[in-house]
């Protein structure tokens, strides 16, 4: 594909939508640059309630917007639905994996994180991770159709592996599904089946570490597990996993069969190191300057989970409104052919949610739990949707569910 | 599986549920029965509003409900995910995929239709039909999918056929797919891309016959088909298909470059004949008597699209009305250990929509179209829908997409 306009504006080129290229990109809204955004998915997801999507609590529309819709009226910003596979430096262009490629004067890479199973890859296939809609789809028909299975057996030990599910992690993605899982078990397939009772269902987070959300203060976790155990989950700490295979678990010198294994242990950035000459950081992101411009590479920036940014000595963690910030600063700072001046990260807070009621919340000191700080969840997460109707759309089926235990999307395909 | 409850209850195996099957079990809920309803899929789908999720307008959960959370009350009913592969009429069994089997006292078959490509099973790959969420899902890709490849390509030939859409059948389902698609390209699309206008889609309905919806009366059709062309369909009648393949249709002697063709032509009924001795129907049908009883079997009964029924010496229609009515009768009819009493359609008006402002609507002597028909079709829509959370998100899902034109599910996956 050939770029048929003047080639007299400047070109910043964005790959990825996700939450730093999209900020990045409705920045440069109406300034004087030819701007080009590639994702190789037609939407943004809001990642932060995928685990919706794997429980059957919302669908897939609900937390995802078409790209080109958010930036529809951003004249000056072309998307396009490809992927990207390289990038030629010398010649400044992004190399997309069709052959065409597109120039650019500055190119940010904007490309997140996929989930890691170290040395493992092979676990991969039995223990899916939320991470894109068709993982969440995948966990959600897996989490629905065993305790189908389960309906159709009359042999209990089978019955008794079917029910059994193992969420392998305890940062906040682990801590929400098996609150989730519990609370679907418990309350939403109430009544719905003949042959057993799902409340009979076991859920086990297992964590490797000696408690759960790590980056959270200590009490914030001791109340998490507390919170956990209450809705039925048995928490492991302290419990590494040795193998996963079709049939469960491996965990010391314990085997547990499990159907349903889930993945939340484990991030690693996304392709774009690669494209530039390799990184040496173990996560595999690409070190920035506090510029966000990437050391070495004249005219390359990089946002988000891809990107190592250190302040204050310490890699800023790959939360979404680290993402959103650097997009933002960078893409005011582009506006303009000038030096791109520091980003410095303001924390909003942490917050993670349990289940119903419960969430934890953490602001420097300031730390809250229970049923006010789930409410500041809610309100946040609800607030920090894109788009109008799908705010609506999800308050009124979270208001719904929160008063019928009901969920909407207990589809399996 | 073997049935361990005892089996002095009278055992009725329903295999389907959609319309016609649903209202057969709920019909029987309470009653001193034993029922088990054996579906492929965990959901009823609201087939009616089935086009609105190949067209990006609602998702799949807004119009499915997991079969066993709408029988959850009725405890004498069993819901079993798993495919039936045929029957064993003389030991009284129905016979699932698994190798397992289901002994029943009463069978009704409640399978369905599917589409049918008739002598050309071959066209099917490059032209879906929108009967399953699957294929709704395949086919709102291919839609979106064309236009984010219009806006790759740089040749005017490659991005005509990209942006040409093609409808075979001048039936309701052609003729929604078309309205629909139309609406997308000029309203919803609008302002989207940057590199060509949507509104140049070319969206070309084609019917073999003289008219659309041939089964309503002929003024409707007329006023269906200047609907469409004020909506910047091209509608061609007598016009029937000679070939599809992956890059168009031939019509006659018209070879018509498109990289989407929709089928909406013809259905033919699902398994079903085949595991009782087969049938002499064309369609595939399994002819039943007034009482809804198979003929020439004991204790086999047949409803909704699987059936052949006549009333008056003409078949009744294959309407999702006809189904739910023959269901309910059939449920009401074997609560007792009795004859089952005759069954009368009562139609209550056929209807279809056009697009926004426009459906048409027939019952009897009685007719109405354009915008009073399209209130009247909504309300009707809205609260057939089965639960109350799905008729309210699909409720404020449209007056949004009414008052913004905006289209919540835009996904690609």
């Amino acid at each position: 594909m050939t770029d048929a306009r003047p080639a007299a504006r400047r070109r910043v080129v964005i790959v990825g939508g996700g939450f730093g290229g999209l900020a990045c990109a409705r920045a440069l809204a109406g300034a004087d640059v030819d701007v080009t955004l590639v994702d190789k998915r037609n939407h943004h997801l809001f990642q932060p309630l995928l685990y919706q999507v794997s429980t059957a609590a919302l669908s897939p529309a609900d937390i995802a917007a078409p790209i080109r819709k958010v930036l529809a009226s951003a004249r000056n910003v072309t998307v396009l639905l490809a992927e990207a596979s390289g990038v030629d430096t010398e010649a400044r262009t992004l190399l997309l994996d069709d052959g065409d490629s597109l120039p650019y004067d500055q190119l940010v890479l904007a490309t997140g994180s996929a989930y890691n199973y170290f040395a493992h890859p092979e676990w991969k296939k039995h223990a899916p991770a939320p991470k894109t809609i068709a993982d969440a789809r995948t966990i959600r028909a897996r989490l629905l159709g065993t305790f189908e299975a389960a309906e159709r057996t009359d042999d209990p030990v089978a019955r008794g592996a079917l029910l059994t599910f193992v969420v392998v992690g305890g940062g906040p993605t682990g801590v929400e599904m098996a609150g989730t899982i519990a609370e679907l078990a418990r309350y939403t397939l109430k009544g719905n089946f003949r042959r057993f009772d799902p409340a009979e269902a076991k859920v086990i987070l297992v964590e490797a570490g000696p408690r759960l959300l790590g980056a959270f203060p200590e009490d914030l976790s001791a109340y998490t597990a507390d919170a956990l155990r209450k809705l039925g989950v048995e928490v492991r700490l302290d419990c590494p996993v040795q193998r996963i295979d079709e049939s469960g678990v491996q965990l010391g010198d314990t085997r547990l069969p499990a159907a349903t294994v889930i993945w939340g242990a484990g991030i690693r950035a996304a392709d774009g190191a690669d494209w530039i000459g390799g990184t040496s950081d173990r996560g595999g992101r690409i070190p920035v300057a506090d510029t966000l411009a990437v050391v070495g590479q004249d005219g390359i920036y990089a946002i988000g989970d891809v990107a190592l940014c250190l302040q204050d000595g310490r890699p800023l963690p790959g939360l979404a409104q680290v993402a959103q910030q650097q997009g933002r600063h960078l893409g005011k700072e582009l506006r303009k052919d000038a030096p791109v001046r520091p980003f410095l990260f303001r924390n909003r807070g942490d917050t993670a949610v349990i289940g119903r009621h419960a969430a934890v919340f953490s602001f420097g000191k300031y730390r809250m739990k229970g049923r006010l700080a789930w409410l500041l969840w809610a309100i946040i997460h609800v607030f920090l949707l894109i788009g109008f109707e799908r705010r609506t759309v999800v308050m009124v089926q979270w208001i719904w569910r929160y008063l019928t235990f009901e969920r909407g999307a207990r589809l399996i395909d």
